[in-house]
């Protein structure tokens, strides 16, 4: 397997593109967002478990409830949630791309991010559509990537290359992150393609599976958001026998799939609101899967710990404190913490104790922008890792007056 | 019921100090308080459910097993907690100042509040507690609550009068609170005094049923502290007949405890670490109590309606949000969302959607600096409220670098 450009643009029969619509009121950012499939996918989705849930959720839900889909169309600046016409012009827009595209409105898988409350006017949207349409390409995974975007401050986008049954297969993704991000058996809003031919069944069964490792262990602030959404799209342009079970091809897919949801999971902590850093928490010797799960994503949600991060401080102490309150079966007398960076790695607690440490080398480590907090339970087996990012004071000050 | 004055001094046969022994480095800065009841009191006390607990709390729980204590020592500036040799240093603490005191060791309570993981030196404490006990008076209540303060920027005290049996007993209590509070099933550092005669049970029982809608429904930053603690010390000097079982008297004292306990739950709340607004969410027509709670609980936790409350933003969707990701059975579609402040009252959402308001009104009811998040399940009869804080710069900036 390896990283290759193109994004979502990569496999083989995807087209996408990225315009400033007018939603948005800075002309200078994109913010309606395609994807186009030149054959109809087996598609596959997971959804928010928030149940306050974005209009377009319901829509698409409905749409690909029969595994195809041929289109995504995304708009950022306003979410279409809580709005009394939410559903009525999240269909409306999958029947003006579909009419413009000459596919099924049932064919395309409608989203929104943004403000919440606020009604979404069609009109710029219905503006904008025989633009988006007319400036579709197979080298614009990246305007889809910004189209999307909201307060991310960095493009999300991946893809990687892959074989199976001698034939080369794709798979690529873009992502929007930032602020509400805390994916509860759902996770935020990523689109992924890919031209490896798969059953429908089996790509959701792939997708539920690996979101569980992925973005569901990740958050920026604790906010499980209305309308997050995974949606991957698998034409099977590259022509390899059809994946209908498990089975060596179907690893080769998970493995792959996984390999850029991680990519995407690190992209998305490393770009949270206000972020500096990067923060990964790996867990080991646990007991259980669901144990080493609860701690990494406990110690990634702890405020202080995010802001003791922001500062390079070695304040282990909230590092335990989040691992005694996280609701996780663990024997607090057998943890042992280090800090790891570029600059090096340095143990700060052992045996749920305080052990001495050089300040000045910790906070060396920790001025990097890549932080991992290792965290070892000594109790079992199994590990675990959690994304996140530092909670800092641009945190406070996009989120203190975002809709203005 | 009265408000009066004298904090944990106010009931009969009670005496506190204050004083700074030399934990904290600054010098104006007290850390070392004392609590003494002349009489052997009837004694309760709720913990932290966090599986890291400081060693303090394990000293205590065995020596008010018996349901007595005469003294309450605390210090502020280190938490106890994490060190090989916690529960040797608790245990000293005790034997130096019952030895002092002349009372039995296992009569002491001993906490601790501060940095977690750095070894505590007795030594302080011992050269301390000779001038602590010799300075105890029955108007020092305030000395001791400055004694276990952190990071607080307000002390916290409180007393009122009530009349049980034509005899007038009072309740007077301090806190600790400002960061790592999230108490769950538990609470943070509070000392309550009463000369109300009430035997151990039932205190106990009033304790245990009322921080489940006062301490537990408080939330700064979503970090369960290790060390929090609650105790309730009743020496029956008000001469009342004594309470031993359910009936007119211990409602009465209930009413009396949960008057000093939601204030203080205010205090706390209101003086979060780096808070300009206390935020209190309460819930009406709630389906059952749990709901209420778990949906007013989830909105004073949500990072994202903090901030947009430190920007006095009436971000309503971020309430909605918090409400549909928190777990309760709720019908978004029939809540409806006010802010309400000294300024007035402001509808902002109606059967889960948004409405017209006028946005200068709302901040004006938004820069205030004690907001009520109303929100209406419509769906029952059961109330609850939670309070909390708004997430500001400070906030990030005490805790960038707490240790230092």
């Amino acid at each position: 397997m390896k990283i290759v450009s193109g994004g979502i643009c990569a496999a083989k029969g995807f087209k996408a593109n990225g315009i400033h619509c007018g939603i948005r009121k800075n002309r200078t950012k994109r913010d309606l967002a395609l994807i186009y499939s030149e054959k109809r996918a087996n598609t596959a989705a997971v959804y928010t478990t928030n149940l306050v849930k974005g209009a377009p959720l319901t829509v698409t839900k409905q749409n690909i409830s029969d595994g195809y889909a041929s289109a995504v169309i995304c708009n950022s600046g306003n979410a279409n949630t809580c709005n009394a016409d939410g559903v009525e012009v999240a269909s409306k827009t999958c029947e003006l791309l579909a009419d413009k595209l000459n596919i099924s409105p049932k064919d395309v898988v409608v989203a929104s991010t943004g403000v919440i409350g606020q009604p979404l006017d069609i009109t710029p949207i219905a503006n904008g559509i025989p633009e988006l349409v007319a400036g579709l390409e197979n080298d614009k995974s990246q305007q889809a990537a910004e189209g999307i975007m909201t307060t991310d401050t960095k493009l999300k986008e991946i893809a990687v290359s892959f074989e199976i049954g001698g034939k080369t297969c794709k798979i690529g993704g873009i992502a929007k992150g930032s602020g509400m991000i805390h994916p509860n058996m759902a996770t935020m809003l990523v689109f992924i393609t890919t031209d490896c031919a798969i059953s429908s069944d089996m790509l959701q069964k792939a997708l539920s599976a690996d979101i569980k490792n992925t973005f569901n262990m990740v958050s920026v602030d604790g906010d499980t958001s209305t309308n997050d959404m995974v949606v991957v799209m698998a034409n099977g342009m590259a022509e390899n026998e059809e994946i209908i079970a498990d089975g060596a091809d179907f690893e080769i897919f998970m493995k792959a799939l996984n390999t850029v949801t991680v990519d995407l999971c690190r992209k998305i902590a490393g770009d949270g609101e206000g972020a500096t850093k990067l923060l990964e928490c790996t867990v080991s010797g646990a007991k259980t899967e669901d144990i080493g799960k609860t701690v990494a994503k406990s110690v990634i949600c702890s405020a202080l710990t995010k802001a003791a991060m922001f500062g390079a401080d070695a304040n282990w102490g909230r590092v335990l404190c989040a691992i005694g309150y996280s609701g996780a079966d663990v024997d607090v007398n057998k943890i042992d913490v280090s800090f790891k960076s570029a600059k090096g790695e340095i143990a700060v607690c052992k045996n749920g104790a305080g052990i001495d440490f050089s300040e000045e080398k910790a906070k060396e480590i920790l001025l990097e922008n890549e932080i991992e907090i290792k965290v070892s339970l000594n109790d079992g087996e199994f590990s675990s890792a959690a994304w996140g990012c530092d909670l800092t004071y641009d945190y406070v000050k996009i989120n203190g007056d975002y809709r203005t």
